[in-house]
């Protein structure tokens, strides 16, 4: 079984290849699962399969009884975010899209501060910032197609003067490399709406409705001390999350039960 | 701060158990910020903290300039589930349900043997299950309303002859339970889409677009074995996805590492 992924992978990465060194470009016709099962010597099941991976990571378009051909990448990209970890909230946002060959760009649409704390409900539970808070609200683009509308609460409390510093690093790596905070917990709610064309705060420019991601999160640090308050909008045409659940059991415990 | 959590929740939970028993019913209307301030001798962020609450959690709406009135909990009904943790997998779509006060039904709309096996993308992965596939395509309601259209494709090689069996389990408590299996893995991906209504295999009688989850998921057993694939539609407006991510190190892991 390992040995067929292998072989398909194998197939996939070579057209992949093609299409990033410009052999390939978007129109162009690839081969058929005829030519594929000729050329590799596999068999039909590995063909289609290398041909699928490829519609399905949006590198071609299969049109019926036409072929599959190379698609715009830049106007089909499709990403996928890991949820879950703390390791991939860490990640930046422009780094992840400049590794996935888009041109990232952020525009900072609202820096305030409010007064007067804020809260946010995730999963049934109340999350609150007391006191002063940076409202920091920017829309991130990738090849200047808006991605997520970014809103963030920020504890001044706990990032001192947050404020008056230019923040050019994932939020996350600033609250834990320069305020220290060492982040216990991130709780993170995910529901979907339908963005309407010329709907007022709707940024991403639809012109038909855009069904959406709903991301209300907080980041606890120690001492239950909320330091940030995410509501984030992502668009549903380009985005999916993905979640792996494994057994509770992590190595370390199972060697401790051996 | 856990102090005054513990008094907001404590106010929450009074007014929920009146709704419960019926003390307060559908329309009335709920002590006002004020009336709790005085009742509960708390300060007014207590008190606003506990509507909030109730409010964020389907049990009462407030109207400006007129106050705070208990819902009708079985139209604004808005369930969470947990992703991540096998445990949360192993739940019944039905024992959930009913712990929440719902009425569960299931209506099985499809099941049929595939004879040549199934393929999925999650993540930009491919997984498959070869030879003979059960498809087993039902419709989950709460109240008549429906939830989640939910389609598994169960590997007849792993689960010998579960087409003969009459199923009314949670299939992963059946996959372990009944055929041994030992779970390893699942991998989920969850997009979003908009339904609309009088669309075909649009089986949620929408009057109005609906915003919707898809869920691509993976069942993995050991030795890497495809044991479900499953594709399911979640009604948007009536659910919401949870996610925690805390660091990787479990407490198994501190004590080895002291």
């Amino acid at each position: 079984m390992k040995n067929t992924d292998k072989k398909y992978s194998t197939i996939s990465q070579a057209i992949i290849e093609m299409i990033t060194s410009g052999k390939l470009v978007p129109g162009n016709r690839v081969p058929s699962e005829h030519e594929l099962m000729e050329k590799y010597k596999v068999s039909n099941t590995t063909a289609r399969k290398s041909l699928l991976y490829l519609e399905l990571n949006g590198w071609v378009i299969r049109i019926k009884g036409k072929g599959t051909f190379v698609l715009n990448r830049s106007v089909n990209m499709h990403l996928t975010r890991v949820l879950g970890s703390l390791d991939a909230i860490r990640e930046s946002f422009e780094e992840n899209l400049v590794q996935e060959g888009f041109v990232p760009k952020n525009i900072l649409l609202e820096k305030t501060i409010l007064d007067n704390g804020i809260s946010t409900n995730v999963n049934g539970r109340i999350y609150s910032i007391e006191g002063r808070v940076l409202k920091y609200h920017r829309l991130r683009y990738a090849n200047n197609i808006l991605m997520k509308d970014d809103t963030r609460f920020i504890s001044l409390n706990a990032c001192k003067d947050i404020n008056l510093i230019e923040i050019n690093q994932p939020l996350v790596r600033l609250y834990e490399e320069k305020y220290n905070l060492k982040l216990d917990n991130v709780h993170r709610s995910i529901g979907t709406d339908i963005l309407w064309p010329g709907d007022q705060e709707n940024y991403f420019n639809n012109d038909k409705p855009l069904s959406a991601f709903i991301l209300n999160g907080v980041c606890i640090a120690e001492d239950d001390v909320v330091v940030e308050i995410e509501h984030s909008i992502y668009r549903g045409d380009k985005y999916s999350f993905y979640v792996n659940a494994t057994p509770k059991l992590t190595n370390a415990e199972k060697k401790l039960s051996k």
